[in-house]
């Protein structure tokens, strides 16, 4: 029986953090996942929460990811940070290369990080966020593995290829958004394989390009992005500028250079930040209001803004901690208690 | 009988250009107008070709459009262009404010052109083609009129917010899409329900906020966006973007400034562009190389590159002029003849 054990966010940081740093990742790069990974766990988006750690060290066991790798900065334009992750977690580089993105987009109005050779599996919410909890409007984007159909094909091209949006509200949680650019996550249609459970059409593609309800015969054909033709152009723009843009890899290259190992995907990501008070000037005020004049009309005919259910989940932890299964504790205990054990 | 009648793309100009002064719009207007009218018709996009001086001169003539106003720019930051097109149209405006994005662009690696306060009617490819015609990845948004409810509600609150995005291709036609957020254009609702015609579920709901096939009670109830939540989210986004973030209206507004006059939108525009070679350096072959395999990858299987139909179409008009129908000449011919005629 799976017992719920109730812990505070500071008790859960300290479990990632000790989880990781025992398992040979260098203390500032498990300090970066573990602070991403405690957003998770209190937002209660759970794949991104604690069960993170065992991901995370099964991957530092494939080998491929530099667990101390030093993230490098240069500038190759004035709008432009560069931070090379040298095939390290991306984590890090997104917080080393943060307050330049921030200078930078105070200064010219707005500005791009590029984020190169990382590994990465975090959501791109705790990034936008970040850029907003510093007043400025921020997008994220990265291409993931070539596991979703363009509209009209039948193979994998595109990654899921998330998009995350955020725009700072004073005194409250940002407007966010923060979603795949294929119709589903992968890990929705492998439960369902796993269960024997039929999908929805609209989700994949059979090994012959047939829509299906066979979740694994879609795992072994194709997914297919959200919104038909539209999705399909919005995830390639995401392979073109988290990918071609920034020379790194698009979804097909990293799903080949993944090799078969399963592990966490190693490509770029694409940040931008624009600040508002410099588009704005002494019109700053006007802006914000219309921006809560737009939320006040989605929220009072009874729609919800995106991140609300994270954001209420949010405020329930920060009172009463988060409850984590016992078995995902043990789990992790067992990766502390013995470095060899299985992932 | 309407008989279809070959015009070159020279003759479509000189008459957009003649019909356009003739009705009180200044030169240069007319010939930036003029030129995207030639383009639209170039590419068989009917709605944006010569039928578009019909709507032209119906929009001028509601008096709320400037005929001769006088773009006027400013540099709030450095990687921000900001043109005021002074209640004229926004096609002059992008013409002024173009050289300087790009040149901002190459300067610093991304720039951003503000439209403000221009009547908006035109397709967001061409803009998004120029800028890839320079070398530059474009990416353009705008409001519209708030007819689309946000997933959840029932109320108009986004306008059709369309998202262009162009990647340049050497030597051959750009990666370009553009896009409405709606489900459909609001003209494929009216033409249905004209023709008494039901549409499918999906592109709207009656005044109650029930999804509805009856095209007259979606316009009296409201629009939905494409793609459920995340387009409602993409749609949001373009209100922040391309309304709070630059200073001018979101749909609403401008819907409300319209106060049922049904002219052409008034609100702002943002226009985005990236430098590749300032993104990539050294690395901008590997980079475009690393595009073209994309490409290859989609059309490889059968799927098909967003605008290839209107490519094809540019083509055939390049080598064979365009076909127009009569109707629609004589109407044009009217306008010209007698500045007073109805439109």
């Amino acid at each position: 029986m799976n017992d719920l054990i109730n812990l505070s966010l500071e008790q859960v940081h300290a479990l990632a953090l000790r989880a990781l740093t025992v398992n040979g990742m260098g203390e500032d790069h498990a300090r970066a996942i573990a602070d991403t990974i405690t957003q998770g766990q209190r937002d209660e988006c759970h794949s991104h929460g604690l069960y993170r750690v065992l991901v995370c060290v099964h991957s530092l066991r494939s080998g491929k990811v530099d667990p101390v790798a030093r993230p490098s900065v240069s500038r190759p334009a004035p709008a432009i940070v560069r931070v090379d992750a040298q095939r390290g977690y991306s984590l890090l580089a997104f917080q080393t290369g943060l307050p330049l993105l921030v200078e930078q987009a105070r200064e010219l109005g707005m500005a791009a990080l590029v984020i190169r050779n990382c590994f990465h599996f975090s959501a791109l919410w705790p990034e936008v966020e970040a850029i907003a909890a510093q007043g400025l409007v921020g997008m994220a984007m990265t291409p993931s593995h070539a596991w979703v159909a363009p509209e009209g094909g039948r193979r994998g091209v595109f990654g899921t290829n998330p998009l995350a949006f955020s725009w700072p509200r004073e005194g409250q949680e940002p407007f966010v958004f923060d979603f795949a650019t294929s119709a589903i996550a992968r890990g929705d249609i492998e439960l369902h394989a796993r269960q024997g459970k039929p999908i929805p059409l609209g989700w994949g593609l059979d090994a012959e390009g047939r829509p299906s309800t066979d979740a694994r015969a879609v795992l072994e054909g194709a997914m297919q992005t959200f919104g038909g033709h539209k999705g399909s152009a919005l995830a390639a723009m995401i392979e073109l500028m988290a990918g071609a843009l920034i020379g790194d890899l698009t979804s097909a290259e990293s799903l080949a250079f993944d090799g078969g190992a399963g592990a966490t995907p190693c490509h770029g990501e694409l940040v931008l930040a624009f600040d508002p008070a410099r588009f704005l000037g002494n019109e700053l005020d006007a802006g914000r209001q219309r921006a809560e004049a737009l939320f006040a009309a989605i929220t009072g005919q009874g729609a919800r803004l995106p991140s609300q259910r994270r954001f209420a989940a949010r405020q329930r932890s920060e009172r009463e901690g988060v409850w984590v299964g016992r078995t995902l504790l043990d789990d992790i205990q067992r990766l502390i208690d013995d470095p060899h054990s299985p992932t």
